[in-house]
């Protein structure tokens, strides 16, 4: 049989080390034993102590569920060793040995016994106890806390009676007389369980060993391991440690430390400690503990310099060893530091990035190590304003967090009202139950965005990241009575004007106006970043919709513009009276008239796009909206354009109603426009052409077609393309350079990836509307029955802010697989919301992508990521 | 060099068969070749002739253009055994040979040089025919004749100025005096053509032959085969027949026969004969023919009782030989028959059925032959009234033909006047702009519907279709104006309660009331579709939506029902009120009452369903609609819920505006609804099991599940019919039966196939909404441009009428593989539209799918057709 227990630990007398360093992995020690295991071997102030390995508790579940004897002599064999190192025995009364038994199992686990403390105490130790620590009150106070957690944890008694007695304790110099509590703690002991307490000390080891590793199979502990998916195998070690004690004198105390700021992520130990205390003391707050660090009373550094340094000094060992931020339980006896627990720190998004580029600086890891540590969801924290913590609130309504930050302002419920507020100079929250493609300039006007339906690729919310205003979508306890200028949630009416404060990195909406913090993105994350650029993989790109994007993309680290929306350059006016002319008039001169205005108006949007892109790759989006989208909507518009193209306003509505669609999304749009006005696409195609002959740019310019489906339309779109081409070609004398590429956003699409690669030079993966058309969730509307099925275990992730591996990425690959076979080398990019997500990247870069393009505030996060990815694949 | 030039006919003085049999293909000898060839073999009367191959006029198009003088040779070497057969010298003034040049192409094609008769006249050579046809102004006729079509045919002159001079020819005897014509037509000719009358017989021959063979290259002709796909090779033969004569006295004449009645199919022969007339007299409409058979003056079967009995056994030797009916050119010459040509009939879709059963009973054919022969796309003709044709009618609009068949009937605009009109006794025209879910009354209601949106399977082309009643759909001249109950098209003003006529099956649109005739459904088919049945292969199952269809089916040949559609079982009231105070109640109790009434109700619903299937498989779909399909939409209704549910109107508008959703296409539907709503789907399970079980039905019963994207929602649905099977076997003593499926209809589920046969026994593929999402086209929308599609070439048909064979349909065939990997024995169906589609179930057959389900009216279509895929894919 393999050997099931192993000893850790220094002897007290000299310092030996009783560690073999032959077992230091968590599988077989657990977390805590293996951290014991490891300082010991590192030569670190352990107390001497044995761990009882996890293929132990195996056995116990499938046996007799009680210690085999054949593993109490194992165990007692080992015992004699610690008892030797620490200088005492086990059950004796004079110089007793108490001991911990702590459970640790390879992953930290809620829902198993913990912590069963001063085993081995009974009514003869105790005494021995009283001299060693020189305290009796502490020492009686011990035993009844050790009869009560025995009775608890060990024999799962009703503590009430216990506790009651404590309330009417007798008292010795104010404090009780935890003697005589000990003494009816007995009787209460010997009512309730039918037993005296056991006062043998090895039968109380063998109990308290058993009660951790029935904890293994307790009902929380199943249910844990079945949500989380950890499995059953390996099981629990059990960790039986000599106590020491903090609780002896001013040269004695007890403290938490971390080897780093674990906040900031500072080069400097912080933590906590309080003198001639234990353990349990810094925890409870029945004292306050200081700083171990500094010049303060109190602190360690002042009370105890050599322990201080010590301290230190382990710390490094630590950090030397793990190479990541420790979290350490140490305890000084008399002067002398005992390490009782190591473990990873918990460091915030700032901290660890800190702390990733300081230790690589320090050479304790590697630039790689500095990269894999970070972890980039965390990202979005550092790089958005957010609510001050701690600030009392009153929370109206929870919704999906859609864009990440935070904002303040008054309440509109319209988007024409939204662009009003903002040209009298304020910053208007926007509320609707959903948005359209038509509320695009209202968007641009809000400074955050709050809907009651809608999901995580809603149009509010794709407009919202790219804008990097905050944004909560889905909030459906929201009754929004966009009529009544008003709405309600939570019984609670808020009309429009009133402040709200939104919090689109939690999905939270706030009552009133809440204090913000800006966020502070130091020179940490920079290096980082650009360490990360370094790393060879997929390229990231940026998704825009304005000049203004291009140059926010640049300065935040985009390596080309990876997906221009044209939308915006048809909506705003005037492009938008040109747009109305164009499909609305009758007369073949006014639309003429329309295309040249549009013409100007394109041309001159994209030689400002091109100027900001200054040579990086731009691919721009041809026109990707139903023409109903353009039409005047309010009584006013209608009039007006009626006005403006010399006809009724009931001619505009018939009109209107003979282009209205019932499912728009999969409507007449798209490239499916080509086919019925290709001189749209023409004049877009025209103004690119003109634009970058204007500019003179060195950068590729792509030009993507949307909603293809089959090979034909995409070829009709490429020759229209060429034909414009040729026509600058003889008007400017020189033909302009350009990639045509392809849409994959149907499945129809991703099928024939290899018929459209024989005239696309790139492919941009659509995932957004990909997934949409793929699981048949409409993007807007999914979030309603989306979080439901996350709560009932169906689906793991959205599966528009994570890609879905299984169904979409099947897609995705057989499309890469087909293109790929066609023309080996295309270029293929992913420009859905996905391509931000790290879990999506790291498939993307398993699928082969060459890019993802993501909107400006997620480049930092996607940088970080794509360099993850490639280091993991290499790896 | 292969033979080019090959002898046809018999000789006029021995009987004896000029033709050797040694090549009768029509590839090499054209349609006209081949039939001549073929007939003479047969030893059928064939004037003598000979036809040169296809092979020359390749030789032509790429050589010198003119008849390469050893073709010369090798045509004038056989040219003398015509004339020996015929008894006849060609260009010889006492005897001259006339012959006639006719091309023939493999395949009959437009756009080619038909026929020139008379090659041979000359100013020497028409005395000759003068004795022959002892007729003068014929033979001079025939030369002026013949001078204008060479002039016009050969050498492309203008014909005006000889058209000019027949109008002012002399006359003798009261008709023209075609002598003095023809003088003058060689002046003409002269003239225009810059020489004389070609008076040599063999010039004129091999300027005939150039001409036919010209042709070929012919704009037109080019035009057309790259239109039709026609190949450029082989190209074109020419046949050069001996002319004979019907227009010698009362013992000739000549006539058009078919084997076979070609518009009843009746076996007896049918066609038109005129006495001492020759071909195109008959055609011409000089004079009116009279039947070939009967007793009437004037027949042929009178006049000349042994030619006609001559006719018939030619009729029997050439079904025999071609086991087709027979379109047989014929002319007597002094009481013995010629045949100038024999093809393959055209037939009306009742006469191929009732040909193609006869012919099988005369064991002419097999039986398999009769079921390849029958044209199942021809079938929809036979089963739907008609609108008499040539009566004079006004076209209103043309769009999409969605459902066969013609009505008439006053208009309505709204479902709910639609119901109101036939509760008064009358069969409204619904006509929308497009169609919803809770139209479905209104639909139901109505005896034929017009949409001016909308395609081939949206709502209400597939519930008319289900109902077997006309509609149009997309028919976007249509300006609908609802609110003002009028349309407007072409200019034309209708409004409520005007009479229009639809004829679905054409698409069009007509104002007023049409006389309709109504099919006659002939015993023939029933036997075509039994001898169907009996071929092993794809099951036909129906579609199904109510009892009544159910019945239908069952009538029209139904295997099992495939698809029984639920969602009427709830729109119906009094379910609908139950539904809705399911979905608006607050009260647990309101909602457990409102399950209550709809157990019952579904109970009785499918306990007549199962009583009317009799035993056949049934597969029930569980519900497919969005909540908000049973919302209240009018002010009455609101107001009418609000009292039903002790609420306001306001909270039942507030309520129904927290479930609308801008795509319900992909919104909170089917099995999504199963998350959400459990009870829903438990109640109609239950329903169906109490039924089967008071029913007693020894069918299979399966129950479909919608709409499913992933396996664990599946199969989270299978997990609650297994629970509501175990409480009914609890309550009832025994477990009832049941399959559980999936309905396959979005990409995801079709990639996931092989996961969700785990659990699921039957698959149903819906490829509609499969077409919907993997083509990105919204089946309600796409009309609008699928037209310019078809229009422009790109696209071949409508996807959702014909299968996309290579997008969705590699979805379906992967499905099938990855569903039969995991489970052999599954079955698989499809539920589509395209399931009723030929071309379709061709695609289906070998995919290997089980069975197909479609709407009632189809089924005779769809049992012929699977007959054919599965004799076709054997074979």
């Amino acid at each position: 049989m393999a050997r099931r227990v192993f000893l850790f630990g220094q002897s007290a007398r000299d310092g030996t080390t009783l560690a073999d360093g032959s077992e230091t992995s968590p599988e077989v020690l657990g977390g805590k034993g293996a951290g014991l295991a490891i300082m010991s071997w590192l030569q670190l102030p352990v107390p001497p102590g044995l761990t009882i390995s996890t293929a132990a508790s195996a056995a116990y579940a499938s046996g007799s569920r009680a210690v085999a004897p054949v593993l109490q002599k194992e165990i007692l064999q080992h015992l004699a060793a610690v008892e030797d190192a620490a200088g005492a025995h086990f059950g004796d009364a004079v110089n007793p040995l108490l001991v911990s038994v702590r459970s640790g199992a390879p992953r930290s686990m809620p829902g198993m016994l913990d912590t069963v403390l001063n085993v081995g105490l009974n009514d003869a130790t105790v005494a021995g106890l009283v001299r060693r620590t020189g305290n009796a009150r502490f020492a009686w106070d011990s035993y009844r806390r050790f009869i009560l957690s025995y009775a608890d944890l060990v024999l799962g008694l009703d503590t009430q009676p216990f506790e009651d007695r404590v309330r009417t304790a007798p008292e010795v110099h104010g404090a009780p007389d935890w003697q005589q509590v000990t003494a009816e703690y007995l009787r209460i002991f010997e009512r309730e369980a039918g037993v005296p307490f056991p006062q043998d000390a090895h039968q109380q080891l063998w109990a308290a060993i058993s009660a951790v590793l029935e904890s293994w199979g307790s009902r929380r502990a199943l249910t844990y391991r079945a949500l989380h998916g950890v499995p059953d195998r390996p099981g629990i070690a059990v960790s039986i440690q000599a106590m020491v004690f903090g609780n002896a004198g001013e040269f004695s105390g007890t403290g938490v430390g971390f080897s780093r700021n674990p906040t900031s992520g500072a080069p400097q130990p912080f933590g906590e400690y309080l003198a001639d205390a234990q353990g349990g003391d810094v925890v409870s707050g029945v004292a306050t503990p200081h700083p171990i660090a500094g010049d303060g009373a109190g602190s360690l550094q002042q009370a105890l310099p050599q322990v201080y340094n010590a301290l230190l000094a382990s710390f490094r060992t630590l950090e030397q060893h793990f190479g990541t931020v420790q979290d350490v339980e140490f305890t000084v006896e008399r002067g002398k530091l005992w390490l009782l627990q190591t473990r990873p720190a918990v460091l915030s998004a700032a901290a660890s990035v800190r702390v990733a580029v300081d230790m690589a600086g320090e050479q304790l890891i590697s630039r790689e190590d500095a990269l894999l540590r970070a972890d980039a969801r965390q990202l979005t924290g550092l790089l958005h304003p957010a609510i001050v913590a701690n600030v009392p609130r009153t929370l109206l309504a929870k919704g999906l967090p859609a864009s990440p930050g935070a904002a303040t302002g008054p309440v509109t419920f319209s988007a024409e009202e939204a662009e009003a507020r903002a040209k009298r100079g304020q910053h208007p929250v926007l509320v609707l139950s959903d948005t359209q493609p038509r509320d695009i300039l209202g968007l641009h006007a809000a400074q955050a965005v709050l809907t009651s339906r809608g999901g995580a690729t809603s149009h509010a919310a794709v407009i919202a990241r790219g804008l990097g205003r905050p944004c909560v979508v889905g909030a459906s306890e929201l009754r929004v009575d966009a009529a009544g200028h008003r709405f309600v949630s939570r019984g609670r009416e808020v009309r429009a004007g009133d402040v709200v404060t939104i919090d689109g990195t939690s999905g939270e909406v706030f009552l009133g106006s809440l204090p913000l913090e800006q966020p502070e993105v130091g020179p940490h994350l920079a290096t980082l970043l650009e360490w990360a650029d370094a790393v060879p993989g997929i390229a990231v790109r940026v998704n825009t919709e304005t000049a203004a994007d291009v140059a926010r993309g640049r300065s935040l680290g985009a390596q080309g513009v990876g997906l221009f929306r044209t939308e915006y350059t048809f909506l705003a006016e005037p492009a938008l009276a040109h747009m109305r002319a164009l499909i609305l008039s009758d007369g073949a001169d006014a639309r003429r008239a329309a295309l040249q205005g549009m013409l100007a108006l394109q041309r001159a949007a994209y030689t400002e796009v091109l100027r900001l892109a200054n040579g990086m790759p731009l691919a721009l989006r041809l026109l990707d909206l139903p023409l109903s989208s353009f039409l005047p909507q309010s009584d006013e518009d209608v009039v007006e354009s009626a006005r403006a193209l010399r006809t009724t306003p009931a001619e505009i509505r018939a009109r209107g109603q003979s282009l209205a669609e019932s499912n728009p999304v999969f409507g007449h749009r798209g490239c499916r426009l080509a086919v019925s006005w290709p001189d749209l696409y023409a004049t877009q195609v025209r103004g690119l052409f003109e634009a970058a002959m204007d500019v003179g740019t060195d950068g590729k310019v792509q030009i993507l077609v949307p909603l293809v489906a089959m090979a034909a339309e995409f070829n009709r779109v490429v020759a229209d393309i060429a034909r414009v081409a040729d026509e600058v070609r003889r008007q400017r004398g020189f033909a302009p350079s350009y990639q045509a590429g392809a849409i994959i956003e149907l499945p129809r699409a991703a099928l024939q990836a290899g018929e459209l690669a024989r005239s696309a030079e790139v492919l941009s993966l659509g995932t957004n509307n990909l997934t949409q058309a793929t699981l048949g969730f409409a993007r807007d509307d999914a979030a309603a029955f989306l979080s439901r099925y996350r709560e009932r275990g169906l689906l793991a992730a959205d599966p528009f802010v994570s890609i879905d591996t299984e169904g979409v990425g099947e897609l995705v690959k057989t499309a890469i697989a087909r293109a790929r076979a066609t023309r080996p080398d295309i270029e293929i990019g992913v420009c859905g919301e996905q391509a931000g997500d790290p879990a999506s990247i790291e498939f993307f870069q398993k699928a082969g992508v060459d890019y993802v393009s993501v909107s400006p505030y997620r480049l930092p996060i996607a940088r970080l990521a794509t360099a993850q990815a490639a280091l993991t694949q290499k790896g």
